[in-house]
């Protein structure tokens, strides 16, 4: 290469340095040709062929008779291009869309929730109907910051009902789950801060995460809840801010922590000010309640998350956070800054549904069915090579196995030609550590041709 | 002081300024006595003071048999204490919480909406009568990714009807038009960026960039839109990324862009690759309407927001967000991963709202009792000195100047104490140069103790 054509490139790199740190954002007008070239100490051709060149590539462009800006706008926040490239297969966000838009044709065993004929169809329109004849602020009004209060009351009577015990001012209600969780991760995280996960986990908590710009650090998942020796290193080593967890049935291995686990978990955090997100959304779901590390700890560090979208209605937005009452208060500033509040309908139509007598009883019919489901499902895994990594307890997952050596997300590619969308177990893991797992739903299991064409495509 | 003293403040102070920094962060456990002593060069005995008197601080915790760990959860994100430190008065969030915790029994003259009487509440009930017949889809399922096709398709009508041509795939619902923005600030900005707004604006954009943690630049606004000399001029010094306005009806003004200003501002956008936000939520209250940037801008570079939370409901949440495809697509990705996408029901209930015959009439009846009750605001406002910055030609609010001398903070803080919540100016203003004006809601303004109450609270 000539000493011109070096001199080229090193400017070329030099700006091209800036706009990937910043410090030119898209926008900024260059330096002129001429004030370039003796800051850089080349000649001012050297800039201009440089200038030009770079305007070739698109990376900047010419406005005649003003000089050279940074082209933009560029590189907005792709979550699909955060963290280490992923199969598609194994991508949260593509794996949430595929569910999310299979029309009524598709089988959806990998989806992560009921068949819409599960769930509290008849409560919902009861609760539609009562909802119309409520009062013009019910219907036309914004919500107070923390939200409906004979909501929250309703709601902290079921709390302490699993010996949680919340004051009004403890909960705030949220537009889901989902929401209750990222306003918890704006308030306490950092770009570059480090979270903890278990490792498989909810693998919507990945994407959220990766929304955020933070280290996510897994601990690998046991039958009764994270192994606490690799928690222990993992706190150790890489000073977590927030520990998010499922509490009762955990997603994706419908695992249940045990109560002694539950208390090394408090007692680690304790010693290095962990932060625990409990996100308890299954709890209608559970047979014979599990402990909670909200009700251990007392709402000191656990932060809990509730909401009814796996059991009354994903249709109808309505989630809920209890913690601190000091936490409680600046996630509401979070809350109005960013979404204004909320309403109070969903809220309205969600205390009519709970209180409505239908709601214990459809969920008693619930459990029972997918007890029923389970055992089918599992028989028929069976019958194909797929065994279930536990019996879950309760709940519509099972984290199942596939016979050695065969590839999750190859099976996953190949059923959904067939019209069949799976979850393979690398989305779940951000040790990449599950090939050979697929997660089943129960519920989404009953029609045969899931495992007919699971048969036909597992290698023989 | 002693030189022992100044070495265990130095001690203490390295501590500290590594915890401000962050290259302690919380949780972290501290060197061994023995090793820091060696690191900064000072004795055992000086290290073993400065922990303890950190400890004593609270700065740092002792774990016994463990050591010392800095002290947490610290410093998690407080919205309120980002930015200058403000009076309460012209705090944005706390005007926000002021409106949205008023009882009935307050009366709120400078709320950002129409009393629930005003609301179209008749329409809200035959809505809701109507979604409770509807598919158990739309009462149990998540919406796919984008929402409601046929919510969607009616807005896209609409919109064209603004001149304003989206294709379906560049359209997408959110839980509200704030969460919108919310969206669009995730997915354009990174801490430290700038950001345009105009001086005065709707205050919940600064609480909103407060969350953000970006910069804010304000440009004056004149009866016809922005400054453009300061908009050009802010565009030069500061490369802001986003620009954020209200077009139509301007919060807090109420007046409306000329279509002169808007062809300037989008070919000075153009010029330097700014994207600009139009939040057009008050689009049904104009009697006339206005140009909007988005039609003539084509959906290139500009986004535009709405929302039916100030003519259908605020209790029902739904908002929209039109902009170029493959940014839709990505903001897509962005409320999978922050609110798990959203539900059917609130867009449903919407669209039977929005389909109903009454609304047009509804919003008719509207415009017509509006302009009847600015006009009876403006003449009671005179009658005590206050007078309108413009006289607007359609929507809630009227932008109003105290006499000489006196300051909207005092006023509101008074105000408050007898039960009338009041917008001071500056709560709307980046350059805190509205110290003189109020905000008026006509809509909210009509019970006679609110010109009362000023009139005793006003210095003769």
């Amino acid at each position: 290469m000539s000493q011109r054509q070096t001199r080229i490139n090193v400017v070329m790199e030099a700006i091209r340095s800036r706009i990937a740190s910043r410090s030119y954002p898209p926008g900024t007008r260059l330096p002129s040709v001429r004030a370039q070239a003796k800051a850089m100490g080349v000649s001012v051709s050297t800039v201009v062929e440089a200038y030009e060149r770079l305007a070739a590539e698109e990376v900047i462009c010419a406005r005649p008779g003003s000089g050279f800006y940074v082209c933009g706008p560029v590189a907005p926040l792709a979550l699909s291009e955060i963290g280490p490239p992923l199969d598609r297969e194994v991508d949260p966000l593509w794996v949430s869309r595929q569910s999310l838009e299979a029309g009524a044709s598709l089988l959806k065993p990998g989806c992560g929730w009921l068949p819409a004929a599960w769930m509290y169809e008849a409560g919902m329109r009861r609760a539609l109907r009562a909802t119309a004849r409520a009062d013009a602020a019910v219907l036309s009004d914004y919500a107070t910051p923390l939200g409906l209060p004979a909501l929250r009351q309703l709601l902290a009577r079921r709390m302490a009902a699993a010996d949680i015990e919340a004051r009004p001012e403890q909960l705030m209600l949220t537009e889901s789950g989902t929401q209750a969780i990222d306003l918890i991760c704006r308030f306490f995280l950092e770009a570059g801060d480090t979270v903890l996960v278990d490792d498989p986990c909810y693998f919507n908590f990945h994407a959220l995460l990766r929304a955020h710009r933070v280290k996510t650090v897994s601990v690998p998942f046991t039958p009764n809840g994270p192994d606490v020796e690799a928690f222990e290193a993992a706190l150790r080593e890489h000073s977590p801010r927030l520990y998010i967890t499922n509490s009762g049935i955990h997603n994706p291995t419908g695992a249940t922590l045990s109560p002694v686990i539950a208390h090394r978990l408090l007692k680690l955090a304790d010693n290095t000010n962990l932060v625990i997100v409990e996100d308890d959304i299954f709890a209608d779901f559970e047979v014979s309640p599990a402990p909670r590390l909200a009700a251990f700890d007392g709402l000191s560090r656990v932060i809990h998350i509730g909401s009814f979208s796996k059991t009354i209605s994903a249709s109808l937005r309505c989630g809920y956070v209890a913690a601190r009452a000091d936490w409680i208060d600046r996630l509401a500033d979070l809350k109005i800054a960013t979404s204004f509040g909320g309403g109070q309908l969903a809220s309205a139509i969600l205390l009519a549904a709970l209180t409505d007598s239908g709601y214990r009883k459809h969920m008693e019919g619930v459990r029972i069915r997918l007890a029923e489901a389970r055992n089918k499902t599992i028989v028929r895994l069976d019958a194909i090579g797929i065994t279930p990594w536990i019996i879950p307890q309760a709940g519509m997952f099972i984290w199942c196995r596939l016979p050695r050596g065969i590839d999750a997300a190859d099976v996953a590619r190949s059923c959904l030609r067939e019209g069949v969308v799976l979850a393979p177990g690398n989305v779940f893991s951000q040790s990449q550590d599950a090939s050979g797992f697929l997660r089943f739903n129960a519920a989404q299991s009953m029609d045969v041709r899931v495992f007919d064409t699971l048969a036909r495509v597992l290698p023989a």
